[in-house]
């Protein structure tokens, strides 16, 4: 009989997470395998802020590379590496055809010759797939652009840096220690700087002058704040964490990026003066939609000259209704 | 000789706009037109909130329809109506090879049967094609999305309303009157409701009780806040006005709505869970990168199980360095 050990913690957490917080136990596994089961045994686990607001019914979330042990599943045999989803526990008995944690599913890692196993946790597991994913293929960089990544050396932003410059964009990284700082240097990150040494404020300033073209986002709070204030035309902003947020209450939290990841949501600006040659297109479809009653259009008219600075003021009042219009 | 009458400021607005704050003064135009020039009187204007954010060094902008009474131009014949962005003035004389404010260029009113030419400051035009591009072609409408229209009376937002029903959403609109709710039900808007009677946040329980999938934002403030708390997954929120802040100074503004707004940015969430079927994909192409040394990884190895919740604990403080890996 395998007994596994098992952290857990016995109430979510409130603040920011203690040793006190979490409790070892002993958990006795089934005797045999049922048909599709593998038992596993942990070799390394993976730990991510992200578990700090994911907290499971079923306990901490966490994913490891495992060694099969006993298999009574096809195309798992015993003795391969699986990437298991399954929480805190040196020992699991699982079901190959069933979701684990998050809707996770196992699989096996492959072995290549000269990366470590412990790498499908890390750049080819699910930081660097989110690296990949949401920086290459939601924030459209192009040769040129100015990229801010915040949390740098961290498993997500030391990606998004090296994905960034292979694209030929100017990279400017935030780390919180000198050696990190040297070590996203030598990877090729062309602006790097110490948080604990210069405020996010002060460092756009002096590496991005001309602003920021693509803010990678790990942190949210006051970085988030600076960059926003330094965006170019058509900036993009990736909110990928906001690890400064997650050991405040809720209710504490009004910040806006929180909701916007939650919700995977696309936030955007429209400006219309930026789109004047979209103009005589746009009016030939809108003047069809009208003559064709599929657009009903309401105007609020002000007679006289004299009365327009009083039809401006009214907007807002909300007096108008429709568009407000001076007839002369 | 002709002379202007022009509406003037003496000093940037500060707070709401007072009647005070306008001077009506003349100015005398020259006697007689050169090559490309026409002389036009003002037949109609408009008026819209973005003219409190907008000051120009010439003066307060806005569009006009205005009739050609003289003209040395070719395709702008004397009597057509022209579309002129020259502020509030009564006359003016322009060069229409010259762009105007903003950097609109001058163009002909087309006659279209049974269609005010004021239309074209309206619904055909800044208004309704600012509608038309935001949110068509920006939102991506699909039938059955819950759709919030803030200021949905309003010369963008009744449009936009409109445009959204005719792609098969569910719309709800908010307006300021019951006068004004009475016409949005007219249109066709499914669910309208008073600002003033009903805060957004119950206003969103009772007629989107299952989330927002696109949210119009005209207004910004606290309607904005509260439809964030409502946005379903992959929601879709457009900036397009934040009236409720113009009238607030720069620096009382915290307001990062503004900001994306005015950099037409694009800030977007995302959530990697929500993508566990692009892993094997994303997978092969990091595992190529990384034996092409392309990319390089980092870890932080700490060892043994017991110390897994010292490992997740030192993420909040920035201990780790790369990826956090626990070897067992």
């Amino acid at each position: 009989m395998v007994v596994a050990k098992v952290w857990k913690t016995e109430k979510p957490f409130e603040g920011t997470p203690q040793l006190s917080d979490f409790k070892l136990v002993e958990e006795k596994l089934a005797d045999t395998l049922k048909e599709d089961e593998i038992l596993i045994e942990a070799v390394y686990f993976t730990v991510d802020p992200y578990i700090r607001v994911l907290e499971l019914p079923t306990g901490l979330p966490a994913e490891q590379v495992a060694r099969i042990v006993d298999s009574k599943a096809k195309d798992f045999p015993k003795g391969s590496l699986v990437l298991a989803h399954v929480g805190w526990r040196s020992h699991a008995i699982i079901n190959v055809k069933e979701p684990m944690n998050l809707g996770y599913k196992p699989a096996i890692v492959p072995q290549v010759a000269g990366l470590s196993p412990s790498l499908w946790l890390g750049i080819i597991g699910m930081p660097g797939v989110t690296a990949y994913m949401a920086f290459l293929e939601r924030c459209d960089p192009k040769p040129g652009d100015v990229v801010v990544v915040s949390a740098a050396s961290g498993a997500v932003g030391s990606v998004v840096g090296q994905l960034a410059f292979s694209k030929g964009c100017t990279v400017i990284g935030s780390a919180g220690s000198k050696e990190k700082c040297e070590w996203l240097k030598s990877l090729g990150f062309h602006h790097v700087f110490n948080y604990k040494e210069i405020t996010p404020v002060d460092a756009l300033k002096k590496y991005a002058p001309e602003g920021v073209d693509i803010y990678y986002d790990n942190v949210g709070g006051e970085f988030t704040e600076a960059v926003l204030n330094s965006l170019r035309p058509n900036a993009r902003v990736l909110i990928c964490g906001q690890i400064a947020d997650y050991n405040r209450k809720r209710d504490e939290v009004p910040n806006p990026y929180v909701k916007i990841l939650m919700a995977e949501a696309k936030v955007q600006g429209f400006l219309i003066f930026k789109h004047l040659d979209d103009f005589p297109r746009v009016r030939k479809e809108l003047t069809a939609l009208v003559q064709q009653k599929k657009l009903q259009p309401k105007e609020t008219v002000t007679n006289g000259f004299q009365n327009m600075p009083q039809a401006f003021l009214d907007l807002f009042k909300g007096a108008n209704f429709g568009k407000a219009i001076i007839k002369v």
